[in-house]
């Protein structure tokens, strides 16, 4: 590839539960073959109804105690988002999800949610909705794209949050260079190189986090496949930056 | 923003001390203000003459203890970039560099180095690099655009590398959210977005590993700014996710 572009999809309403997110998509932008859909997760839990209001949340007593300046009935929805509790400093979690994402909140967030007494969850199986949004959007326009479903997480040793994707349809998330030889014939063996992640982190670049564009279109790149990402989990026994 | 585009430059020569990369760049294509110049690391120290013969290197006993497979050679190299070792796995080495970065074996690459019997260091100061190079990019062109050199780091909890930025000029490496409203009125007090690592992963998906393409130019993004890539470095007390 020598060149590509990355296309934020506007006009686009406001997501609600129950909304056909492929009919909306492919009646906003012309698809191509090969495109990739960039699909900010907040939009994918509203459709699928991944909210929670919180006067239907009774907080534990554990979740008052650490709930620190958060309401406890958000911190109770994160506690019960969490497969494992990775790092406490209240209010701050970072907590692993069930998906075995590593992320603050469990994925919980307030911020663009549908009320201001809701929270949105993660997907439950971000990666069986990036394969449903991706099979609706070939049957609407018969276009064969890829689909990721993105989050912004923070990172070790890093500032900041990147988006990556939690949720991939029809490409490869992980490009594997093990094995090949760069210009002088050395072979690369330690290089998988996180495709997903790079491109989730390329739409972000366009869909911001003020304007309502929830959705990119990145164009250009020869990346189909069948990777999942929950193939972009690492096992504890292989991390050694954690 | 609603579209950008992600240029890889061809037809660069092989890079070796001296050469004047911004030249080259100035030379390989036409530049616009508001560029951003992504530059892979090993041509930024190649051109710096940050490679060392391995045939000039003593390694020490404890190097030696520690090499497993590679070369123990390489190793003290490693061992003589590295301010702190924060994780060991013999031969694999996280190490965190004096810029403060923490990844494998303290950015020391044989790979894609100019002689079996070398290997590549990470510049001495990336940022003081890529402003030297955006000053030359002026100098040769008029036109002001930002300059990152990238390197391929590995993360905590997620499989594969991502490109990031380890030098920046021109630009805001950090985009600061907090204190701003999301279209519902809620405050985003938590985000700050590593604008300049989504921007090296985007350049990565037309850099690759293989093909000759060390350099590529991101057109369209408005992230003219004064950041510097060592505010990338995440202060332990805020690090949650280490």
């Amino acid at each position: 590839v020598s060149e590509y572009r990355v296309i934020g999809v506007e006009g686009l309403p406001e997501i609600a539960a129950g909304d056909d997110l492929g009919a909306l998509v492919a009646g906003s932008i012309e698809l191509e073959d090969g495109d990739v859909v960039v699909i900010a997760q907040k939009v994918v839990s509203k459709a699928e109804g991944r909210v929670r209001a919180l006067d239907e949340v009774e907080p534990s007593r554990y979740a008052r105690e650490i709930s620190g300046e958060r309401d406890p009935r958000q911190t109770e929805v994160i506690l019960s988002e969490a497969a494992r509790i990775v790092r406490l400093r209240p209010p701050l979690v970072i907590a692993q999800t069930r998906h075995g994402f590593v992320c603050a909140s469990a994925g919980v967030d307030a911020s663009n949610a549908p009320g201001s007494g809701t929270v949105v969850l993660l997907p439950e199986d971000p990666d069986g909705s990036a394969e449903r949004i991706r099979a609706r959007l070939r049957e609407l326009t018969g276009r064969s794209v890829a689909v990721l479903v993105t989050d912004s997480f923070g990172r070790a040793w890093r500032e900041g949050t990147t988006d990556v994707a939690i949720g991939a349809a029809g490409l490869d998330v992980l490009r594997d260079l093990r094995g090949e030889r760069d210009p002088a014939g050395y072979e690369l063996h330690a290089t998988t190189i996180a495709v997903a992640d790079e491109i989730a982190g390329a739409a972000e670049l366009v869909l911001g986090k003020l304007s309502r564009v929830p959705v990119a279109v990145v164009r250009g790149l020869d990346v189909a496949g069948s990777g999942r990402a929950r193939d972009l989990v690492m096992p504890p026994s292989r991390d050694l930056f954690r």
